[in-house]
């Protein structure tokens, strides 16, 4: 019952549709979601009104289709994301408070970073992340942190890929990105200077779960300018104290 | 291609085995997610492989399915939630830095209020809300600001609806809750005294768009036992603030 002629599964063309929006295009007609999603007329039109009953979509006062409360409701509830975005958030707003830049949560998914939280200042310097965005594992300091403790086989991965350069500073060099994996593996942090944007700092640490292992990064964007010492300690202890939380097996949700 | 014998769309079942999901079931093996979306075995398998290939769905460690961070990136990434929430957080964040208690955005869903966002402090007040948890229009103060300013149809349905009663404060005579609505609707504010917890004083104001339609309920929850009329000041202070800057053309409902 659940494929099509083309062999595609109903759940991929549903999954094509709620992708077909993002955050400049929050509101679209059912023809654009079509085109987006690179669907028959007829089975968009289907499935944009079947996605409306159950609620992943609503209508707009001006009668275009945007996502649906109850798809964030659902991804939220269950979501590992929201887990530990909750116990990292006070260590989050503490580094955030004393140093009004940006500071970052970031995962892997699907080898890149995601962004699950990114607290800012109005005035704090340019910074590319926005949260649920994504960036590229070689050029963002929180990127770089996740590759560095990933398994080999994400590291051949991204090694043997072309690897973009957002500026002449991004290391876009194989040998002298594994050399500087290694070195992050060593030190335990990597300073990112003006990788994705000349003016900025980038500078991430790991967050391990209680086996250990290396399961987001959390980092702050800062001025190149700054020659202070204070972002990378304030973020180091941060992130030491979200991992011990973690350890602990903290859970605002799971003693309820 | 989409209808399966029962009348049902696969769109629906996709829903159902999401919502099988939830704070204290984050993961779950198929045959858990089967019995909870009342699905035959077969269908069940096979909509779990489907959307673990899409990454709506992943595989935990323990071999269990948990919901895909995928899932969450696409809820967040067009989000209108996401957006009000983006507006509503410094100034949430400096009711919290004040009151140090609870601070929360909620919003009208399917005639209950879903919270947006929560921010908590470990020593504070008991408070059953969580992030994109719900509670019942007539009893929590969020709830009474969205259906003070709610259309009339959504007042008729609630009011003829049966009244739980959380706490003997609670109000579920329907002559009593007109009168606190109408009360609402002149003050600008409700104050819970109890309602939800006996120990707990629920105060909210409703955030209003350009239109002055009201989108959301600012509320922060206080020990009832405390006299103090600062917590008043604080929400009706953030409230206002958060209503100009939506007004202003950070419009979170509006399409971009």
């Amino acid at each position: 019952m659940a494929n099509s002629t083309s062999g595609e599964s109903v759940s991929e063309r549903i999954v094509r549709v709620l992708e077909a929006f993002d955050v400049d295009r929050t509101a679209l007609t059912t023809t654009e979601i079509g085109r987006r999603a690179r669907l028959p007329s007829s089975t968009a039109h289907r499935l944009v009104g079947e996605l409306i009953q159950t609620g992943l979509l609503e209508r707009t006062a001006g009668g275009r289709v945007q996502l649906g409360l109850h798809l964030w409701e659902i991804a939220q509830r269950g979501s590992r994301a929201l887990r530990l975005r909750q116990i990292a958030l006070p260590y989050m707003e503490r580094v955030q408070a004393r140093l009004g830049e940006h500071t970052q949560l970031g995962v892997l998914e699907r080898d890149e970073v995601l962004f699950l939280e990114r607290l800012s200042h109005p005035q704090a310097v340019s910074n590319v992340t926005r949260v649920a965005g994504r960036l590229p594992l070689h050029a963002s300091s929180s990127g770089l942190v996740l590759l560095a403790f990933g398994d080999e086989e994400l590291q051949r991965r991204t090694l043997e890929a072309p690897l973009a350069s957002y500026t002449p500073d991004t290391v876009t060099d194989p040998d002298a990105l594994r050399a500087l994996l290694a070195r992050i593996r060593r030190e335990g942090f990597v300073v990112a200077e003006g990788f994705v944007e000349p003016v900025s700092r980038g500078i991430a640490v790991p967050i391990r779960d209680a086996r250990d292992r290396v399961i987001a990064a959390l980092s702050v964007v800062v001025p190149r300018a700054d020659p202070s010492a204070g972002p990378l300690e304030e973020v180091r202890a941060a992130g030491a104290a979200i991992s011990r939380r973690v350890r602990e097996g903290a859970d605002p949700f799971a003693s309820r």
